[in-house]
């Protein structure tokens, strides 16, 4: 198991991890196989979706806002409860396919880690099933 | 890495496609083992759910559409802003069990492809670690 | 593949199950590895989020009931559209990781089995990749 640490900058936001991780499978010395990924923290998440512009990643926020804003009054009376939310709608695990020592992406795809309660130093995990080295 | 073609013919729809990729697992000769599934595209989604009554498809499609509208006011401005967000909220990415070459899912579960921006020619990308063949 | 029975006891409850998943990998010897986890039911589904405090249970189940609210006039007229709603949006499937044979997992993380449609008995099914035993 892998530790890429991830340094978030603002309380929400949505940051690029795909090079961090296909850096890490060079690493390893991965050609192909199946890349497991995981968050272990409550408040943040994984996601795949468009890098090409930036305004994809700020309708996805936006769009978690509405569904749990930050300023609702919720149960868990910690500040973050919206955080908490945010992450089990978008998840902390992902599997994806590794060819040629990088992840399987569509064009446009990129791997997303998901900062709800920033800023901090998050960790994302990663575990390999190798088929070739 | 095998690859299923999925042609889709409206805008918003959900397809089962389990029988596509029991096809593909006996093709393989797969009888035990994990089925891991990836969509490479950020405008589409995998989910799985129930397959008799089709109402149960227009209903996920119909809250989706609560959740993020075509017809916001979104950054992202190429008209499929909503697209990318339901992509993201469903998710592209799952892993499944299989046995006597078939997935391991309950009476009333299927696979669905869930597309959000078609038509189109979409892709299911499948792999597999067998552990019995 | 192993199966764990959960007995749910309300209409929509989130069940810390990882104590469960945790006891299932000792018996079957697991050292390390990738553990999976999948529920074969269309009205319930898995999340990983904080067990410190159970407010943050009732958060997630009072979003989820704003997104879906059961009393809503759905297509699928069994009354429980709302849970197959629910069910795609957290998902049925996860992929962990096990180390010193138990889940790896944030400080302050379980695996919750989330029901949307009780009281059931369910199931919660394991298969595992191992890397030692």
């Amino acid at each position: 198991m892998k530790h890429i640490p991830v340094a978030t900058k603002k309380r929400i936001e949505i940051i690029d991890v795909t090079s961090e991780i296909n850096g890490m499978l060079r690493k390893l010395g991965i050609v192909r196989g199946i890349c497991y990924l995981f968050v272990p923290h409550t408040t943040s998440g994984l996601t795949i979706n468009e890098n090409a512009d930036p305004a994809v990643k700020q309708d996805i926020l936006e769009t978690l806002e509405r569904i749990a804003p930050a300023n609702r009054d919720y149960n868990h009376k910690e500040g973050n409860a919206d955080a908490h939310i945010k992450s089990s709608m978008i998840g902390v695990t992902l599997s994806l396919f590794v060819e040629n020592s990088r992840l399987v992406l569509g064009t446009w795809q990129s791997v997303f880690f998901c900062e709800f309660d920033g800023p901090r130093t998050r960790s994302l995990l990663l575990e390999v099933t190798p088929y070739e080295r």
